[in-house]
């Protein structure tokens, strides 16, 4: 019953396979194996994009960043969600590798941008000449830390009132297979065409052990991201190993069979929940994270089963009377069987 | 015949077999699995360093970068050979891990600093003040750029300069097993017993698909470095994996077995180029790295068969007279065989 | 009728003067002469401490951005009200001089953090370890950026909540002497006695070419600030200069005198304005600005007059009926006559 | 008898009654009053360089730092000579404002780079792609730290290279008018018809309090440079004081009788010590540095007498014997008299 994060999954056999496979002999270092120029090809071709600049790096955190870094100077605004994984989980990365950018905060329910509140906070920022920073780019995650997602329209929404004010577009897709899954989009429809800029593809959380793509639709920023990915020291010399995860990932549509399946037990899992008088929903679960408030009974039940998750926020405690409601995040991924999710359900009962 | 590199070879079979084997179940993220526990706890025995801090990230740069970040503040002076890795293959990254420290360069042939060398650059260093960047940190590289290596008596001459000075020593062990193999020196012998307070503890191009270890002896800057490698983007969240492939590094000697190797068919390829009259050796040879000059006839008749390798330096051509000599570098990896030693000799004579 | 900014109006005769006198021959530089030595000596006994470190820049970014830079390191989060100087209006001079920290914004009724709002701040911050930036220090502003001030008593209030989670307090003093005035607070009493650690202390907006001290009530990190200030290019090498200006600052008591010209004018403005039935004030005016709203067609007449001073927020437009109230901002400074208010008044009639 | 740097000298009486007549009334803020914009014009014009991009800061440090900021990314290479200002007396201000660049050193007799060496030092750079930092700037110093100048011709020669490259060219004028004086060049003939970029135009050595102009031939940079200007903390509010020095300086040639005198004064030490045969000039005098070595006992003499001056190389000492030469520099400065040279000379001989 592991619902703490998808991060603590492993990774399929067919990736450890892929690395066996890349293991034969030399290969030419820094990306210009085979490989790796072939990974670079497939992930054009999926997003029907030839032009795209094409980047492995080896976390999430260091594509978010590095993506940044190339479309903001050091004075740049960069407007995300207030809860954004950029601003609460990266230990101000953004900040390091932009030389100092600001994140302004903009809210939203559920924790998508508004595009109101979008449009609002870009201007009242930067309308002071000098002084101020200025606007640089707009952050948005998909799927987002609640749990929810944009559709291709809502992402359009938002890239309008990003391109009026012509800042680019960053989407953190850390988990944007699920988003894909969820929203039924093609990879393309979702991004580009819905004018994203610049996408943080990621890998690790669904499936692979450590393995994002930076995609860049305009490559005028490529050279500067290589430059950058390689002073942050993120250019691997065995680049193969990086470009054989990600191959076996897209081989077979396999990434979006392991989202599929995460996605689907958190359906299942929130089928469940809705079924109990005792549980609410804190956000509508539409991909592969539930965020659910249930009796500190049932927590403390759970706990005792060995459920594994978070309470979200952390600064709950297990004291409390028993029918005082806990918030609490439960992450599905590619590995949670539909046993798994029933045994969960089951222990909340005792 | 690859002597491109040594990060142009693959893994030996135990390492892609650990990954496998720590591909079991959930794990908990960021480096608080068994796994990684462990591999701390037997890097901190290896070492004879209970107290020691050990972290891993996935490059050699990140390592050194962010060693030299947690004991050099912005207007620090990091002493170091003119052609250490630091200054001249991270495209700035101590630059920018530092906050914008100086590299100060000190000569020594063979790549190695002479004490009295670092000394007087020590002295010329920061002597009016407020007005100068201050003395902050010596940095040197063990097997170094030059495939020579300091033995623990050469280390402990240089980090007494640096602590006679009140400065800490920084070892680039990019090629560490290379070095104590070569040296039969224990790992804490030639590391804290002879001054060295940071190592980065190379494993990529020993045989690793992409792993170092950074050991601070003294812990006090641990939590230090623990901020800002996450927040350069090197925390990952599946540790494990880069854990599985240091333990099974460790394993057995693995690691010394896989630089024995290497520094044994880098001493056949020496005794083979010192047996021709047309062949002159640029540096000593005492690891897996040899530097050779041979007549330009030859380097077609090697390029012709198929033989990689670099010429040293970068900017030397193949055009030119028959008899004039090129330079090039021929590195050894745990995957040279001997059949590909005297093969390339062979080639030699056409 | 100059009501726009303190930074508009020029400096008293005195201070000419000064500069004048410190002219004479040659003097050593960089602090080392013998008025600057005076001049720290001055703040010393004026702010009754004897070990202080004091160190003159030319502008008040400077001196914030330096007295955080020296307690903060780059991954620290820097708790200030949402409309302080360092968020609003410095570029992010506080993210370049830090490194890349991050402002954490606090809320509270006319420009003041609530001790409450602050601990709850805190408190929400740096909660998941190595994921986020740390909690490290309070900045807060007197007189604020609303024309508010801070008694010794709100400022001790805000400094035990920052104390009390180990963060080190910094006052942004650029109008320190208006808040002295309107609090009748001796300078230990509203600083360090109320456990603020390191001080901009003002000069420029009351009376300066440009001058400001940063006042570390602790010396430790005096030498630290002395190469930041370096490294930024603020150290003066005829430093004479600086040190003429505050000394002609301190002489008799001219700062107070003249901070107390501008509070007087702002009080005098203030009743004039209160007197009116279609005006309201949008702060209580507590030093030298008054933030007022009033009917459109008044403020046609005021722009028709001459009279200068700055929409706030910056974003209203001259259309609109007439009725419709606009808000505005009106700095006094100590060059602010009597005359020059009651011309500003009886043009708000026509 | 001071000669320990032009820096100690006081200002001219003009300039203090600049300030007074500067000190009428309100003025806009941030540099956009009259008298900023009258300046701006008077120095295109002096330059002949109608469109070129003017900006005020008030020490070279800035000036330099900035200047450098704006044409070098993080990864640049910053080309300059071995002893250059930027590389040893601003505790590393390049780096901090540029995001971490390196300053790739470049020999030459008497701190003047050659252009072979030159040339030599930028091939030597950035050849391995991506591993390197790349080619960014080159900055020469006129006049240089020795007290020698560059021609016109000279000039156009390291400017060549530098273009040949695609590199644009810094010049660092803290002694600019004293290098036109010894050229007798034009400002435009000895800095952008030279093919310099961007010019570091030096106030405060030749009489000023602290005003540095930065001169960007080609605007393109203006508004990052006003950003990078502010978040440096650097922006004046009471701008009319910088601008009211920089007025009075060029007003009626002010600047070229002021460096005149000092260049004078220096001919006049030069021709002293050449007539002794104890005595050997260090470098050619060419402006307003004399470095000269004599005996020991003349040095005792002449401290004994009161005389100021450094030692250079600093690390030079009392003790030895009384023939041994030490080494040292003398500056001489607007304010420096004929007298108080031959009272120099005279006390030589005790």
């Amino acid at each position: 019953m592991h619902f703490a994060s998808d991060n603590g999954s492993g990774v399929p056999p067919e990736v450890i396979a892929a690395l066996g496979r890349a293991n034969d002999g030399f290969a030419a270092g820094y990306g210009a194996d085979p490989l790796s120029l072939a990974v670079r090809d497939r992930l054009r071709a999926l997003f029907e994009a030839p032009q795209a600049a094409v980047h492995l790096v080896a976390t999430g955190t260091a594509a978010n960043a590095l993506a940044l870094a190339c479309y903001c100077p050091p004075w740049a605004a960069v407007f995300c969600h207030r809860v954004a994984h950029i601003e609460e989980d990266e230990c101000g990365a953004p900040e390091f590798y932009t030389g100092g950018a600001k994140l302004v905060l903009v809210e939203g329910s559920d924790a998508r941008m508004a595009p109101d509140a979008l449009e609002a906070r870009i201007k009242a920022t930067g309308g002071a000449g000098v002084h101020n920073v200025q606007r640089g780019m707009v952050s948005l995650t998909n799927t987002t830390e609640a749990g929810t997602v944009y559709t291709p329209a809502e992402v359009a929404a938002l890239s309008q009132v990003a391109h009026r004010h012509g800042l680019p577009v960053h989407m953190d897709g850390a988990r944007f297979a699920n988003a894909l899954v969820a929203t039924g989009a093609t990879p393309a429809d979702i991004t580009w065409r819905a004018g994203v800029d610049v996408l943080s593809f990621g890998g690790t959380k669904n499936g692979l052990l450590g393995v994002e793509a930076v995609i860049l639709f305009d490559p005028a920023k490529a050279w500067e991201f290589e430059l950058r990915r390689k002073r942050g020291g993120h250019l691997f010399s065995k680049h193969r190993y990086l470009a054989a995860q990600m191959d076996a990932y897209l081989e077979g549509d396999l990434w979006l069979r392991l989202a599929g399946q995460a996605n689907a037990m958190a359906e299942r899992l929130t089928a469940g929940l809705t079924a109990r008088a005792d549980t609410r929903l804190v956000h509508p679960p539409q991909a592969n994270m539930v965020f659910a408030a249930f009796p500190r009974a049932v927590h403390r039940r759970l706990q005792a089963a060995g459920a594994k998750y978070y309470l979200w926020p952390f600064d709950q405690t297990l004291e409390g009377p028993d029918d005082a409601p806990v918030s609490c995040r439960l992450v599905c991924s590619w590995s949670t069987t539909a046993a798994e999710v029933d045994a969960f359900l089951a222990h909340m009962d005792g």
